[in-house]
């Protein structure tokens, strides 16, 4: 038979993949799984959207430009300009989902062999595209105990090699709910141009900031038009994650004449998909405040009920819709397996995404999981009593490192 | 300012890139366009898809599974039994599109460096793919002359290197509308079996298959489980190109675990596209049969109109929906940019793809170009004279080669 590409096989499973089908046992016997594994929001779709569906005019679902439909691009131009960003319609090529956008970033920005700066934890599948891409990852550490403040700039300037093409932010992060400061971002800037890097930010969090933090976003900083690169995606902002309507922006004009050949090949993004997201794009300040309010209370509450659990630690996220937690376990993979194949309380247990998958390398994040808080507070109570009582039973358990307790009492 | 990748350099433009603004200047200027020169029909999508969405019950579009949904692939198996095509459910993966299907083998079989054969003319894309993957086309000639039957298998054999990894068919043909014979597929099955190589082949135009022409998967082939690949997309058959639902559908299990994972890191396929997508397999015998009875009055009306035209040379096409044609001019590409620039015929021009984009070298098909039969035929009348009187008046007017002529008498 023939061989499997080498790309293929080195293409990562998905850090949940050994706990899907232990999921699947347990609801077969009846158990409830509470599921906190993946950014899955339980929140309803924008009606706006819904009802853009349910109204469709067309009678020929047809291919649009390439590029997007031009009222969806006009839109989001008002849209970013509410958010002081200011861009032409024609500086946004509409992706399917903000995947498409990084991978199609990658295949014009970057040579097979080049590297991408990330700082870890990070959202996984950025270790797929680059995969799929040939690209090789080169990750800074940023760690729990501190409460994932970046790494100083120097620590980047490090991994600056020849083959260094771009940095890649997530601004708010998945996983850790890091939102960048002005002064972090304005040392970013400053290396890429120092450097002659592309500068790729994954904003697609962005009306979910709390506590005052400032969101900024690198197409607000100056100097750096033809470095910058803003991912965006329509999924999280109005609970659509199946619309697959997402944006490359950029006012690099080569660099989009050239992302623009990639998505000539695929013809076009999902019609409805446009259709819909620009209907999104009129949801009423109750549903984005609504669904803002929302978010914010779970997080209050997740963060709080984690810390309360003996030996556990979970710095206070400032954006997005995970947080990050570490357990007095011996490895957060095992932990999650059992708790799905050995456990249960009242009938139920909880999923989660074991923390190593965020990280490059072997060891690092591997007492860490990350919750997603896209279930009701109702439920988390349970999901958070489970997981205290999973801890109490599981034979793997140790106790916390040193250090980590002062520190939890001072976040929450 | 950082540099764009070698890639992204090379990837191809589209081959009506140059004539797009032209047909908007002629727009502009009160000059209808008819537009032959992209797969983009005019006939209404099915009415089970655009009742799906209409109805829509969802409050929540949510990722699907990343393989897509398990209704629509087991209701896809029951549509593959029906054509004698028997796969099981696990064998389908959703994608976005046909185009992704194609990206995803490529990058699941193929490292970067290896080589597919592809008979030429060929869907231009193919050839974007295949850049983006960073893998080299080969290309086998047929020729509008003879109607461009398949070339002697001894022809693929000779382009075989230790770098061909796959060779790519796609049947019934965009652009040339050849459906393969059972004894082309069984010569090509036995070369994929003796060099151990993948077969691609990409069957999304399956229903138009016109005058008693048989048609065949490699799907229906013994022996080649593990090097078929099948590339499917409900865009053509119900008349929704917008939906972006496709699939890749392989008996060869590694192969699909490893297809998996790319589609892993993109989530999932489109949710209202599959929702879709599911009901329009249930579309009607009428309009199933209306569709093609359509798709077939157009091919015959346009074989004969092109053949008529002093100097024109048209093969009749078996499947799809595209006809080749031979011009009497210098250049196509030239001609396609001058109908569009200096010529109108009563207030009314048409637009073709010049044919030199279906091969990969300069110079063949120089004087062909591809006409979609998609819109009726009342237009394609208006079309046909466009394309007469403006093959009169064209200032680069070639007279035809010799020995056309009386083949052209042969076909219609």
């Amino acid at each position: 038979m023939p061989k499997i590409s080498k790309r293929g096989t080195l293409m990562p499973n998905s850090p949940i993949r050994k706990l899907v089908p232990l999921a699947e046992e347990a609801s077969k016997k009846g158990r409830q799984v509470i599921r906190l594994n993946i950014g899955q929001p339980d929140i309803p779709t924008s009606d706006k959207a819904l009802a853009a569906i349910r109204n469709l005019k067309a009678t020929i679902l047809e291919y649009s430009h390439s590029a997007g439909m031009e009222s969806l691009r006009r839109k989001m131009v008002k849209y970013y300009e509410r958010h002081n960003i200011h861009v032409d319609y024609e500086d946004i090529l509409i992706t399917t989902g903000g995947s498409e956008a990084i991978t199609i970033t990658l295949l014009t920005c970057l040579n097979a062999g080049d590297e991408i700066i990330v700082p870890e934890p990070f959202y996984a599948n950025y270790y797929s595209f680059a995969t799929s891409s040939d690209v090789k990852v080169v990750a800074i550490s940023s760690h729990i105990e501190n409460g994932f403040i970046l790494p100083p700039i120097e620590e980047f300037e490090k991994k600056i090699t020849d083959r260094t093409k771009c940095i890649i932010i997530c601004n708010p992060n998945n996983p850790t709910g890091h939102v960048y400061s002005r002064k972090e971002l304005e040392q970013i800037r400053d290396l890429v141009v120092k450097y002659d890097l592309f500068l790729l930010s994954d904003e697609v969090y962005r009306e979910f900031v709390y506590d005052d933090e400032e969101f900024i976003s690198i197409m607000q900083l100056e100097g750096i038009d033809k470095h910058a690169i803003l991912i965006d995606s329509l999924s999280k902002r109005y609970s659509a994650t199946g619309l697959r309507t997402g944006a490359l922006v950029t006012r690099n004009r080569e660099l989009r004449d050239t992302a623009l050949k990639f998505c000539q090949a695929r013809l076009s993004p999902p019609y409805v998909g446009q259709i819909a997201g620009e209907a999104a794009l009129d949801s009423t300040d109750e549903y984005m405040n609504g669904v803002f309010q929302e978010y914010l209370s779970r997080r209050n509450y997740i963060v709080e009920a984690l810390n309360k659990i003996p030996g556990v630690y979970s710095p206070v996220p400032k954006g997005a819709f995970y947080v990050m937690a570490k357990l007095p376990v011996d490895d957060a993979e095992k932990f999650a397996m059992w708790m799905l194949s050995d456990f249960e309380y009242e009938g139920k247990t909880v999923m989660f995404a074991p923390g190593a998958g965020f990280y490059t390398e072997g060891g690092i994040g591997r007492q860490e999981v990350r919750l997603a808080y896209v279930i009701n507070v109702e439920q988390l109570k349970i999901a958070m009593k489970c997981l205290e009582e999973g801890l109490k039973a599981y034979p793997g358990r140790i106790e916390p490192v040193q250090g980590i307790t002062s520190q939890t009492e001072a976040t929450v």
